[in-house]
């Protein structure tokens, strides 16, 4: 089969590889019909990611027809279109019966990391009960695709981790593919304010036709006093940061209100200031999470009552032999107006 | 009437007062029968509070007999014993009416800040139907006095911030008065696991006559991996941050287990770091607030029942001409086992 494999610092390359089998009665083999490609994936070819090796078959996100289950499985059948998510979990350990999926003791983010990933024509998938969902006709697989992660992600890290309300304001830090998400779902809890922040025009653009009511440019200079202004000077109810460096971090403490949420969904690579010296008696708290996953039923029946439009998030498509094409117009996505990209197989 | 005044840098003074009178319906005069020093009041004389000038009352701790009474105070009596509220509060703005009645928009912290404080003979308590509470001649004064702040403090700020449960891990850093007092509130919830840390040994074994499961003595060079066996090694799901320094906050990083949550109690002066490179993925929540006072009524039924021995954190009486030896007793907490000093008028 073909498979899109991490090569080293900055590469990938299309290989023929040996069709995965199933190892465990948990598992499923699918074969994929698109995958895509997430912000992680490019932190793996920067090498901040050091236990993934040159050789790993990347991706965490998918739909594909499921062509072999293992004996235990029996929440989808052979021939099922699912949507792949990116989040694997046994459902029986600790952290699963917490809810804490991302911390399943035998799972967690495991495929395109510690096990083959979805950017191949087949790729085997491990606790399959918990990790494939059945698409129903209605939602093509070009829809699904962004619910394998950003969806969640922007649901469950962002929006319910800064408890967006119905009357409430929010402000979106990043305007990439899960910062568009965390909007599209603020949208569903009906929030009287939702502001969209980022330094490029184009994403700032799509925002407002996505449903921000104002976008503010964080590189100029009276951003925050333009921000502070939107809430008559209180702040913000929830604060969602869909970037993961300092500056951004830092942001999001001068803006959050009285009584309000932070919710880290950024990746960070460096410690931050927290400036518990002014935010001590504020009454604000912040979480930060990794996605569980947990949600995505329920995004995918959003999507198929056409509440949600999860394929507005889906920009390119790129047959698997342009790999390399789709990863570079991921990596310069402003310039092509990219959110996200999909590899056909 | 007498008062303690500050009167500059590291300095307080019995003073010659008028007594106070009602300005506002809303008020009333109290005539003080113990008030308490709380570490707000070392902060203010130490200058960390420049706000405050020199010849304020200090003091937003009390008990007392109401003198006077405003006309549109309905909810005490003139002659009832009343436990004075830290906080000050209208009940009806923006930030009471969401429960965040520290950051009433014409109240707060105002006794010995915005106004003359309850360290005198007599005070004049602004919003006086939510800022005293008619006491129970089952409730001594004694007992009731740390239920104006380090009680709600603990309870609030700590225990219900950080989550704590049944059958849950808790640790508390720090075991001042506020800390003791979470350890009390958190011991209401049966969590099967409390650890008590701090450097002072005697405060310690009182944390232990008060139910810590154990207790750690943070300046051991292995403290933390004291902490995480405690919890074979999974750290703890509520941590309550009750100093207020980098060094304390630095170490509820490094015991926080996943999904758990961190409570900051503890008054920063300076910024603190924040390892989101290792913590943005733990599913883990930060929470930091000024107290509300808004569990004081449920603290006086649970004093009035036996159920929360109040009466264990103040440890030292002085009478009023003696506020210096108060004031050095308390600075010198350690030296005299003092943990809460009331000043008796």
């Amino acid at each position: 089969m073909k498979a899109i494999v991490y090569t080293g610092p900055n590469t990938v390359a299309l290989f023929e590889r040996p069709k995965p089998t199933i190892q465990d009665p948990t598992d499923a083999v699918v074969r994929l019909l698109h995958a895509s490609i997430c912000g992680t994936d490019l932190h793996i070819l920067k090498g901040d990611v050091p236990n993934i090796k040159p050789g790993r078959v990347l991706g965490h996100e998918g739909v594909g027809i499921v062509e072999e289950l293992g004996s235990a499985v029996h929440s989808v059948q052979i021939g099922d279109r699912v949507l792949i998510s990116c989040m694997t979990s046994c459902g029986a350990c600790r952290f699963c019966q917490k809810g804490i999926a991302s911390h399943c003791e035998t799972g967690g983010w495991v495929l395109g990391n510690h096990a083959d990933g979805t950017q191949a024509e087949y790729v085997r998938v491990p606790h399959a009960t918990l990790s494939l969902h059945s698409l129903p006709e209605a939602i093509s697989s070009h829809d699904a695709l962004a619910v394998s992660d950003a969806f969640p992600t922007g649901l469950e890290c962002g929006v319910l981790s800064a408890n967006v309300q119905p009357g409430g304001s929010v402000v979106i830090v990043g305007a990439g593919p899960v910062g568009m998400a965390a909007l599209l779902t603020a949208r569903l809890y009906t929030p009287s304010l939702i502001v969209m922040v980022d330094l490029d025009h184009g994403r700032l653009t799509t925002a407002r036709k996505l449903g921000a009511h104002a976008t503010v440019d964080s590189s100029a200079p009276d951003a925050q006093q333009q921000l502070m202004g939107l809430t008559d000077g209180l702040g913000f109810d929830s604060v969602i940061e869909a970037v993961g460096i300092p500056a951004t971090f830092q942001l999001c403490q001068e803006i959050i209100g009285v009584g309000g949420r932070i919710a880290n969904v950024g990746v960070h690579g460096t410690k931050v200031d927290l400036h518990l010296e002014r935010l001590w008696d504020r009454n604000i708290s912040i979480h930060m999470s990794l996605v569980n996953a947990t949600t995505t039923p329920r995004l995918l029946r959003l999507v198929e009552s056409g509440a949600l439009d999860a394929g507005s998030l889906v920009t390119h498509h790129f047959p698997c032999d342009e790999a390399n094409r789709a990863f570079e117009t991921f990596q310069a996505a402003s310039q092509h107006q990219a959110l996200k990209v999909a590899i056909d197989f």
